[in-house]
């Protein structure tokens, strides 16, 4: 069965984590040994993986792919979010996340991380949970 | 079974659509509800998953990337592609994909994009749909 | 079951290959036809799949990716290693490969490496492997 996050993001630019809604999620089906599918259907949003613990690393993340990618620039395409739809390419628009012990593996800082390139807006996740 | 998809590039930089392909590869193998991996099996080549409305987008996608990763700098590799292999590795060489009610499950405005970084070539893409 | 793989890096940046590690598990669990996945428990590491065979390919990898995210900016995590963070997001965390008769569906120039960006540490590589 597929789950469904809904997210309600703030700003531009966010990091919206989902880990405690993906581990309910793994814990609610019963799942106890799989893989944990998550997608997302936007083109101006991705999803990865990355610290937990220090905000900073989020403040620095969001402004070093804002540096590399501008929001304003010889953008061709009119509805001035195309920095938003290649930051979604460069972070990607998935994650396949391993179950152990009926929740996800991750390391010590690790958390899943929506990522809001072109908000606020109302945003969708996909989850398909696996038992092996 | 692994499907295969063959594909014929035109440009040194494309993107080129397999959305239809996959849904058509879908429907044939049956699978209501499972998960849909594909692979690139080259190394100056990806996959993403990105706007497949406005073409303009993947213009700026394509312009940007060799913003960042210039076709000539000051490279060792001998061939002339580095570009080439570290685009790939920042888009990436595979996407898992959902399927829901016997497609594809993706976004209004979500295509799967072939990206060609070093073409024209004949170039392959391998599709695994596992049902569930 | 998931599989564990230690890996030792050397130096601050590497790419360390897993791709005969990776196939030899395939070969133990006897899986012929499934699909391989590989995360990195890490937040200053990732993993990519690229060329194997010339050595100045991940020379140029690693000389880019430190120039699209240098070691030293106006970075607000005070740790000194956001470049390494940032490196993580845009290669991943994870990658999906496929299993075909008993043995990793790779093109002929493709490996898959461990992207050390915050070494040198000890570090872990999990690998699920599901036979189809």
């Amino acid at each position: 069965m597929i789950e469904h996050i809904r997210i309600d993001s703030r700003s531009q630019n966010e990091f919206i984590e989902l880990t405690q809604d993906l581990n309910r999620l793994v814990a609610e089906c019963g799942v106890r040994e799989g893989v944990c599918f998550v997608t997302v259907p936007h083109t101006t949003a991705g999803i990865t993986v990355n610290e937990n613990d220090d905000p900073t690393v989020r403040a620095d993340m969001d402004a070093t792919l804002s540096r590399i990618v501008p929001y304003l620039a010889d953008y061709q395409h009119a509805e001035g979010n195309s920095a938003a739809h290649i930051k979604a390419s460069l972070v990607g628009s998935s994650v396949t996340l391993l179950i152990r012990d009926g929740q996800l593996l991750l390391g010590r800082w690790q958390g899943v991380f929506f990522c809001e390139f072109d908000g606020p807006r109302l945003r969708d996740v996909y989850v398909r949970i696996v038992g092996l």
